[in-house]
């Protein structure tokens, strides 16, 4: 993890200081990658306490004010109102003196499609980006300095971006500690989709089934750790996961039709007590999901989210 | 957790010394329940290391010579192998002079309609029963006295069970420091079909299609802690698994169709891009979902399975 000798750049802006952009300011701190780490938002209370905390430097509550000489942008509010504030910065920054734009949204597409709309071609100096960390906490109260440590960041650049944003947003993530990969627009929504957003649709669906059965009381008595683990994803936000629902929409529904697909061929070889076609279909995830927990323990000992 | 002064029975037959037989062995002991704990099993390696490890005090490789003047017989073996013991057992013990008979299988209906069709009504001294314990370890070697600690039994007597039988093995359980709760055979198997056999099938056929997906290294690749505790189960054993989904066909099969349809009605709030239907579902859900995690760990503060 670097440290820098002198501040890599003068001033980040965090739009929207919560647990992810309070997190990143906290490690971007420790790295001494800004000389000035500021923050705008709507709740008062929340840039106060992060004065207070340490987390940021100052705060400004006006937007023009707060993007004056500011280098780097990190929208980090949650992903449907990313996609308005994304469009309210293009629309007062000038395309020819921009500050480097990237943001920590769990969707890239709907950011890729509200720009090309607004722009046609996205400006060269934004850079979308998705850190996979995150908390079942969420406030500023609990940013930590190491959530990005050990973990992975997915940069989704356009063809056109210019290699110099690239890079500072490459460098910010990975003084957090964090591993930077490219892949396209689509490529991401489509891997998390089926790693991130498929499943807490399962759990959600799941949960919401047995709580409406007749017997919910006694199906919850007599559930265990096996449940407790699986359905744990269903204690997410409702309001952060609608609006990733809908923001995804395509890559999602494109998930929910081919899990439905594989579904149906276990539900098939269940009817027809086709033993051989379940042990075929259980020991293969199996090996999978083996694979995967042991590459997991090896890329990090710190709790993953 | 009830300790006898004397030994409440003379002679426990524990069939199959795996980790379940192994750890009510160990719980029995423990408590003082029997006054000798003896295993039958087709592996000697496994019964060996038995008595070497203290679990049980001696074993019988011939059944005739096992079931010699005991108390009370169980199954522990997998759950199809369960059904196959269960009618040999019947065979060869007397109607008028059973000892009382119970089991640790996951599913109750193969057993109950097994034992119907061969005698018609179940024998008096026939008591099902299912722990809800486990662990992802296997085998005598991995056995505890505590893995019953804080868990359920469900015992599912028949309606001409004598209460005497059925008082025995609440007995025998409780003094393991589990909670012995009763319910009809159909209803176990749908409580478990929806709080574990169906999550296991959900899990399962998941990772299977993302293992399928051409892009199957990327998508584990960015999959992280939220993956990793919904796909648990998926690393569960397959022929357990596949023995469980034979024998609870009729109560998974409805699950499945339930589930679809659950699923097929969030597909359509998401295409709809429906957000008050949505949050309705993940609300409900996570309501439900905290209420359970929070009952859980009120029950026990010992890891559950």
């Amino acid at each position: 993890m670097q440290v820098f000798d002198t501040p890599l750049v003068q001033r980040v802006l965090i739009m929207g200081l919560g647990l992810m952009g309070g997190s990143l300011a906290l490690a971007l701190k420790r790295a001494g990658f800004a000389k000035e780490l500021l923050a705008h938002g709507h709740r008062e209370s929340s840039l106060a306490l992060g004065v207070a905390n340490g987390v940021i430097d100052r705060y400004e509550l006006n937007l023009d004010t707060a993007l004056e000489a500011v280098d780097i942008v990190v929208i980090a509010t949650p992903t449907l109102v990313a996609e308005q504030q994304l469009l309210a910065l293009l629309e007062k920054l000038p395309n020819d003196n921009m500050p480097v734009i990237t943001d920590v949204a769990s969707v890239k597409g709907n950011l890729a499609r509200a720009v090309q709309k607004v722009c046609g071609e996205p400006p060269v100096n934004l850079v979308l980006g998705h850190p996979i960390a995150g908390s079942e906490q969420s406030g500023v109260a609990a940013a930590r300095a190491d959530l990005f440590n050990h973990h992975r960041v997915i940069l989704t650049p356009f063809e056109n971006s210019c290699a110099d944003a690239v890079e500072r947003v490459t460098k910010m993530w990975e003084c957090c500690g964090a591993s930077v990969v490219q892949m396209s627009v689509a490529q991401h929504d489509a891997v998390l989709a089926g790693t991130s957003h498929l499943p807490h649709m399962l759990a959600y669906a799941l949960v919401d089934m047995l709580a409406a059965s007749t017997a919910a009381t006694d199906v919850f008595r007599f559930a265990a750790g096996g449940f407790r683990d699986f359905t744990r994803i269903a204690s997410s936000d409702p309001v952060m996961w609608r609006d990733i629902a809908i923001a995804n929409r395509e890559a999602l529904l494109d998930g929910l039709d081919e899990f439905e697909g594989h579904l149906k061929q276990l539900r098939q070889a269940v009817d027809r007590g086709d033993g051989a076609a379940l042990i075929d279909m259980f020991a293969r995830a199996k090996t999978a999901r083996d694979a995967f927990a042991s590459d997991l323990a090896k890329r990090s000992n710190s709790t993953v989210e």
